[in-house]
């Protein structure tokens, strides 16, 4: 350790730790009268916001909430989510997001995992916790979060209805200082196999997520995400990586943010109209159900800019959007990274060109953001040529990612090899620093001493007019080792043989994008893909029921 | 302190200190190939950049520096400069930003204080420390740097000249990792009384200030400052205060830099013409005197964004900079502060003014940034209202404020009463959260009770049509305790006396603006009016004079 000269550790004045609870200085001072939106419900100033926190922190502490407990949320994306992004983490307690979309015995394993202690719960999800009531272990008490006149009935115990809590609450809090290392949030990964993964962030993590997000997103030439006029609408769930963390980056820069509550695409279509949504993040799953609406088709979307992430960002659809004047970028993160750790990045030149030819370089994944250090690894760990070719790990360093899994050290080790985040994904990186997700390291085919990128091989299946999706495992194989299978999936009313796709796949062996053995001599034809709880193909379920 | 759940303080891999070497990954990995100038001398590109940082590393280790030394640097603003700002901290030493616009002597006390191990210094600056060479305590050896093909002879005991030692340096350097609290940066203030103060910041306060200011900056809806597209031009010296942080956070964003060397008025319009500049920083002595130039009526300035800071933007100035396309804004910050702690903030609605009509929003201290705290209180450290009339001294928290001044702990105790750093200057804050500093406190003239801001009366004395400049301070008052004094400076050719400067000032009175008790009834008029080395009144030396 190098002798430099160090600041005195005393506790004094000019320390500062970062806390969650400073994230929210700025936003109401630039814009006390900015708006908070939920749906086409109901609305409010980012004046109130603040007096709400105030208040949440008052009614969770009356409820028994003290620093270090776990107050979990179970709710669509909505303003009062927003509010326990805030007030939770500021009171001391670590804010835990339940994946609704988990199964009720995922959900439980998760709660029971977490310890939580509280659990604000919308009325949708009541029948889920009622169902396992029996089976948890440490709440001690439920808030009810209702979209109705009167919250519903309910077996659980519950210390009331959120917004009559927050009604009878003080508005004032003296949000404490504390440890900028404090845990603030934790959530699960939805991996395909084995037990949800808790991962967890502290404040200080937190704040410099937002301030490197808010600086590099707010940079772009095009982007206007984060600027005075922007108008922010999240279209992943808030309890997924919270929401990619730009609710905080949004609200520490004072815009107006529209929450839209289920994912209901007619209902997303008209907001974005109704608002002028000026930025949304996404998953392309959502994005398709909201291209396929009829709506759609007479909205203004040119000044639309959508970060897509979770899966790959086709061609196919950047070139659908861009056909709607829609501008998308690929954001690459995990939940395991808080997550953004790339991002597209179009410069001035890139620009210039009709947006239609800019999707080759808007499905990279991007060039990773101020303050993250990402690397492709062989499984030597040892860097692979940044050629746009030759393959490798990513791996990742940031002042911003999990420490471990929660409880579960020796999986946090796995992932933390060498001293670098091991992300699972394999990339190759251009000498541009561009990268390229080609795969999980785990669905990458090992074929002939080489690997096949299962990704690769959908994205050119799904370029067969006739297909709707496709999904490409690897299967043993005494000769090669592996050899990939494909599971294809047609478009209504359309048509196609085994013999029609590998036609279709020789013409990229011609052309050289393929080697002739990444074309799969298996393959069949099915109504749907398995996906898990969200939205990814779920390899694991094909490989079992392959076997 | 609250019992909140603290991430495991052991050294593990995830944790990821704040560094300097960190605000060096980005820019070159957005854009390799983007240029950095010297005026119109020379060019290279963040790929040369970031070799040049490792061979200066290099150089200055063998030339002995170790981690923990202090190197300073004399250098005019030059890409020298900015591998400066980084080599030397990414080794862990600190880098001494020495003011060559002190007096000798208080240069020398400046070295001597900080303890310097080495100086690198300019052709220009031999004659200074030549001539105080004998009462230099601490350095051992001096690096020359030139502009012209060899460096000039000196009797001082040099290392060799800069270019030199990096040609023969290694281009590989191994940045350490150490405690993010360590000294990066040290310098000078320089107040009108006693001996120049020390402050300091650590590696983790830089990179800090540089995320907020990427962040809040950027963000600005017309100010392309850091975006792909931005071409930056410091004009505030980088011994002043980082240059405003600015060069770190243009760096870090991967944008076009370019450094002017000497601040020669048709040289800075040149090479704002030139590179299309579209941001700078500035403070209000310099525009004046680029605007004064005959090339700037032939420049479009129409992209050019000016923060200004320093000495308070007068509506005059901004209002004559609008007619040229210029947009200003006010910064505000001081030597102890980093800089950066508030801004002009724009909203939508006013930026649809035409620029003229703007003038009033842009000359006020502008809106505290994200993750900053500002406050204006009372002498018993009550805040005042915020109504636009009420005056407080401005007190702040923010995480990169110093932590006192360098071995002067007592008068580090004064600066932080009460858990915030007391800036000294006079403000009052209007409902919608905009600063506007009315005075420093010990220029403030207490009259009868109230506090008379000199700086409002100069500014109204100078909208005579026949001054150029004023300097108001407060001489003692048996009635009063205060009154105010002004020293006046006319226009070439213009003549006006005190009953014309008072019965213009009259109608302030009648309107309401001022009351009538602020009319000086002692004035004189001047040739010249004292300056500082940075430019400001030197209202010390006027109040020495007058006893």
């Amino acid at each position: 350790m190098a002798q430099t000269r160090i600041l005195s550790p005393a506790k004094n004045a000019y320390q500062y730790p970062l806390l969650i609870k400073q994230l929210l200085l700025s936003g109401p001072r630039y814009n006390p009268d900015q708006e908070i939106h939920y749906a086409n419900r109901s609305k409010y100033t980012y004046t109130t916001l603040v007096e709400r926190i105030h208040r949440l922190a008052n009614a969770l502490t009356d409820a028994g909430v003290k620093p270090g407990d776990t107050v979990a949320v179970m709710d669509w994306d909505t303003p009062r989510y927003l509010e326990c992004f805030f007030a939770i983490p500021m009171i001391g307690a670590v804010l835990h997001t339940i994946n609704v979309r988990l199964s009720p015995e995922q959900i439980v394993y998760t709660m029971n995992h977490a310890e939580d202690d509280v659990v604000l719960v919308h009325d949708d999800f009541l029948p889920i916790l009622e169902g396992v009531k029996n089976e948890i272990e440490t709440v001690k008490t439920y808030i009810q979060l209702t979209d109705s006149d009167s919250a519903a009935d309910t077996s659980l115990d519950t210390a009331g209805e959120y917004e009559a809590l927050l009604s009878q609450a003080g508005t004032e809090f003296d949000f404490p200082d504390f440890d900028e290392n404090s845990v603030a949030t934790t959530f699960y990964t939805t991996g395909t196999t084995g037990n949800p993964k808790g991962v967890y962030f502290s404040h200080r993590q937190l704040v410099l997520h937002t301030l490197a997000m808010t600086g590099s997103l707010a940079a772009y030439d095009e982007m206007p995400l984060l600027r005075s006029s922007s108008v922010y609408m999240p279209v992943t769930p808030m309890f997924h990586v919270h929401a990619w963390g730009v609710p905080y980056a949004a609200t520490m820069m004072g815009i107006k943010q529209v929450y839209p509550g289920r994912y209901e695409p007619e209902l997303l279509v008209d907001l974005l109209k109704e608002h002028k949504v000026t930025f949304s993040h996404c998953v392309p799953t959502i994005m398709q159900m909201m291209m396929a609406t009829e709506s759609i088709k007479t909205a203004d979307l040119s000044n639309w800019h959508v970060l897509i992430g979770g899966s790959a960002l086709t061609k196919g659809l950047c070139d659908a959007g861009a056909k709607l004047g829609i501008r998308m970028y690929t954001g690459y993160g995990m939940s395991e990274t808080c997550p953004l750790l790339s991002a597209t990045h179009l410069n001035p030149e890139d620009l210039e060109l009709p947006l239609e030819q800019q999707t080759e370089k808007r499905v990279k994944t991007g060039i990773a953001v101020p303050m993250v250090e990402i690397e492709i690894v062989d499984p030597a760990g040892k860097p692979v040529p940044h050629d746009g070719e030759a393959k490798g790990e990513v791996v990742t360093r940031a002042p911003w990612l999990t420490q471990s899994y929660f409880k579960e050290p020796e999986k946090g080790e796995e992932l933390w090899q060498g001293g670098w985040l091991h992300t699972g994904d394999v990339a190759s990186m251009e000498p541009d620093n561009t990268l390229t997700i080609k795969d999980r390291i785990k669905d990458v085919i090992k074929t002939g001493g080489e690997w096949l990128s299962s990704l690769d091989l959908e994205n050119l299946i799904s370029q067969h007019p006739a297909v709707a999706g496709a999904a490409v495992v690897g299967v043993p194989d005494e000769k090669w080792g592996e050899r990939p299978y494909a599971l294809v999936t047609l478009k209504p009313g359309e048509t196609a043989s085994q013999e029609d796709i590998q036609k279709h796949l020789q013409q990229f062996v011609d052309s050289g994008d393929i080697n002739k053995w990444a074309i799969p001599e298996q393959m069949d034809f099915v109504d749907d893909i398995p996906k898990t709880s969200v939205g990814k193909i779920n390899k694991k379920l094909i490989r079992d029921q392959l076997k």
